[in-house]
């Protein structure tokens, strides 16, 4: 057991190191037979000086007393990818373990009603642990794999401050490599970085946010990814009415708090700015009612059209509606800077007497706004930029499916990676595919036990859009797929069934999908088939109870206003 | 017209001047009978320049339009008192304009309920704005009165990042009064200090959470007197576990984070402990199963007894409870200091995994927490020292009710304050009391239209607890007398409807009031007096729906663990 040797041992610099002296208590589930016992541990006074210091000695025992010689397959996320596939998988068969940063699921197409309050923010969340689901749950980042050793290691996260918030960069960005190292290294003497075995991997991390560089865009616009986002929406949107309702605030200011302006026309930018504009003149113009003539609601957008997924009628037709909602839909427009502050600032030279943004815009100067909510689309999560890159040593389990010789192990492989994307490359069963580094002349080949779902990768030759559709199908193929052990049986294909968007006013379009019985509906139609549809869709029980509660609810005595 | 000559002009040092500057453009309602037209401004250069920078002029001419002839009464404070005098005005005969920090009204005795989720938290909240009620609002703290002139000097806190959350200390506490008075004057500039004018004051501000000074208590100690306060326990609460599960958490950290103290053992602290220990039990017990041995929760009081309100055997019954359900009550003792991270920090010179707190108890010495949850008693507000002080000049109307002659006005009258607690004495009509400054002869007055009641207030001679149930009934009582104009009639008096507590594992405790036809009850009974009072008693028909429905979801699937 060259494994128990290393144990207590301090990491050194080495990357390589750190993974193996990670390994430490977790006890190999399948790879290694012999269960990592007290009195293995005793012959090693490194251990015994480990003891004392306990909270230094990982254990996971009450995870592999567990196991019950299941087999464990380590979800990396908790969205449409990662919860869907823990769902499905059989408990009798697998033992699931999600890590994720984040310890709910979001149910995201309702995430745009949570932010106005036609839906409390409850009704879009699923916890990770529950009695039905019997899933484990560790909350945290996944750091680095080991993909001989079959193990992940983990930073913990807590308490992480950022953890109901779209992610937009990278967490060690700011490090150097070396200070990476350091703190890695600290983080596991602090029991904060600790290793998970795995027989089966699913990598379902999602992306970040897509900023595109522009300046104080992180610092100060609002997204729409995660319920933290929701819930700062709200608050700001209440707070802009609730300040331009002081008796101080000239007219000016109550314009630009009052602007409200949305970044990217896809399906979420062009929901929200609906939603925004139903709490306004359904709720807020109750309340405000002198306020609501300085209000203005703008959608912009860097391509000719908004909606690009959906035909140019109803596409147009969803531009008609807005139009009479008084929502300004402003196409090849680009955002060039977000700053604190208004733009009357310098003109007047007065003080601002609320915080309220300057956006600028290439082809209007600078607007001043008291929101910027930004949904552009998606960046590569930096864990498959990082960790999901070389791969020195191939698993043995990999030679039974790969028809490589035994001597290709021994090359250092990589990961494939889509080129324009930086997605992870699976084949069209979702498993990971590798290339020889360097040497153009070995075939590819897959880690059988690793498998990559969700925004994160793309099959190889297609171009399924990244969206909860395709990782919730693939989620669902490979949980079935794991569960009847028949994945050389057939490929996954996706089947599209169908695009909808809510666009305000109890209206929506909605264009059918491959073989549905639907085609091309609009209107109050839509709008009943994207209530039910996600209805049905949303989880749990309980969910499904309190969802057309609050719908009646809030048309009954219209949205909740407080803000906390 | 000496005001209009004192408009635009920047206020000096003296507070007395920086009342009156900032009286400017909000005409007096009823003293002034000439309205504030722009003819009159014209005359005045300073007044031009003023209107070029716009923010600086204050108008609250929607507000003055709206008057149409009636009374406006200004209420200091959102909470039972102030809300509830704002929802008992009769619209047609007063406006209403709500000052507070707080856009919402608390429902507290829900509060403990919402902190672990047996009711979501919006259920325990109803919004100052709403349609029915017709009440203005503007977000502020009230800064200072200018008795004299009938005038209201207001701080606005749109943005304060503190406002769902228990004060425990004056917001200008670290400032000298030199300091202090150079920011009014900037915020006056910036439009964040203004004036409101008003008929009638209603002060009801309400008190301060009490640490009697505690080092750490302000900073790591969670209260329980606001939504945020609930919001940050739910989640601290479910942080904990999450930390605890962690496979590098120690069992020595284990006990640490789940170990919970309040302190405190009043029906709120009581209250807390009971729900905390049901959610346990009830919920992370089967979500955590393995962790459940290693927690503990523990009431501290300094006086011999918890729940002195109630008589000897209904606090046994209680206590009896709490001990079968594992809760420890532990009375006569002091705790002395509250730090973070653990005691065993300094013991075994290992790193703390996880936040946690080390509270230093007298009787006990220090025991490591993962939270401590504060519920003592009330401070005096601060404002109520600070504001409600020296009266230099009385108000012109005071003069017909009080029999004092015109001479005696020009003494500096001063308000009178109760020696033990600084609240403000009123008689028996509610009306804030003076006392001649300094000259013991002359006799003490009230002032005609100030009105003080809630925890701020003591009518002089009487010693009503300081609970919702008074608040509210002293509420109930002003907002009558105004309406019918009939303050003369009779003087009000408390009646004693009873008193409960959620004792945990469904079971109250309920001591009869005064007259009801209840006597003490115990038990499911209790709890069932319990629910339904509370249900009966909320606000609004959107709650009195929400609340059940919560009650019902939460018993049939679980409390929501959604950490967010």
């Amino acid at each position: 057991m060259a494994k128990a040797s290393q144990l207590g041992q301090l990491p050194s610099n080495s990357q390589e190191v750190v993974s193996r002296s990670l390994i430490r208590s977790l006890s190999r589930p399948h790879a290694s037979s012999t269960p990592f016992t007290r009195s293995s541990r005793a012959g090693h006074p490194e251990l015994l000086q480990c003891r004392g210091q306990q909270r230094r000695c990982i254990t996971i025992d009450q995870l592999d007393s567990g196991r019950d010689n299941r087999e464990r397959v380590v979800i990396l996320g908790s969205g449409w990818a990662g919860y869907g596939v823990a769902r499905r998988l059989n408990p009798k068969k697998f033992q699931a373990v999600i890590v994720s940063p984040r310890s709910y699921f979001v149910f995201t197409p309702l995430l745009a009603s949570t932010s106005v309050g036609t839906l409390e923010f409850r009704t879009a969340l699923e916890p990770v642990r529950s009695q039905r689901s019997k899933v484990n749950y560790f909350q945290g980042w996944a750091d680095s794999v080991d993909f001989k050793r079959k193990t992940v290691s983990i930073e913990e996260a807590v308490d992480d401050p950022m953890q109901s918030l779209a992610p937009t960069g990278g967490r060690h960005a700011d490090e150097t490599k070396q200070q990476r190292e350091q703190e890695r290294n600290e983080d596991v003497k602090k029991g904060k970085l600790f290793a998970l075995t795995y027989d089966k991997l699913i990598v379902s991390v999602g992306c970040y946010s897509q900023t595109f560089g522009t300046p104080g865009v992180k610092e100060h616009a609002l997204f729409l990814k995660d319920v933290g986002d929701a819930r700062k929406i709200r608050n700001r949107l209440l707070a802009c009415f609730e300040a331009a309702a002081l008796p101080t605030t000239s007219d000016d200011m109550k314009k630009t708090l009052l602007n409200f302006a949305i970044v990217g026309g896809g399906p979420t930018g062009i929901e929200f700015s609906a939603e925004l504009h139903d709490i306004i003149t359904e709720d807020l113009a109750k309340l405000y009612p002198e306020l609501i003539p300085f209000h203005n609601i703008t959608n912009y957008d860097v391509s000719e059209k908004v909606l690009p997924m959906f035909d140019e009628k109803l596409a147009k037709y969803a531009m008609d509606t807005f139009k009479r909602e008084g929502i300004s839909i402003k196409t090849s427009h680009h955002v060039q800077e977000l700053k604190l502050g208004s733009p009357q600032k310098s003109r007047a030279n007065a003080e601002d007497d609320h915080a309220c943004f300057t956006l600028k815009v290439k082809e209007e100067g600078e607007v001043g706004v008291g929101m910027v909510v930004w949904s552009t689309g998606l960046m590569q999560n930096p864990f498959v930029a990082q960790a999901m890159g070389d791969v020195p040593e191939l698993p043995d389990s990999d030679l039974k499916s790969l028809e490589i010789d035994q001597g290709s192990r021994s090359y250092p492989w990589s990961i494939k990676k889509d080129a324009k994307t930086g997605s992870v490359i699976t084949d069209d069963r979702l498993r990971v595919k590798v290339v020889p580094k360097g040497d153009q002349e070995h075939p590819e080949a897959v880690l059988d036990d690793v498998y990559a779902l969700g925004d994160c990768a793309i099959i190889e030759g297609t171009a399924y859009p990244a969206t909860a559709q395709v990782a919730s199908q693939k989620a669902d193929w490979i949980g079935k797929r794991l569960n009847k052990n028949d994945l050389d049986k057939a490929a996954f294909s996706y089947k599209n069934l169908g695009v909808m968007a809510y666009i305000g006013n109890w209206n929506g379009v909605f264009q059918g999908g491959d073989k549905g019985p639907l085609g091309n509906i609009s209107g109050r139609a839509a709008w009943v088939i994207w209530r039910g549809a996600y209805l049905t869709k949303s989880v749990s029980l309980r969910n499904k109870i309190l969802i057309p509660t609050y719908w009646l609810i809030n048309w009954l005595f219209g949205r909740d206003i407080n803000r906390f």
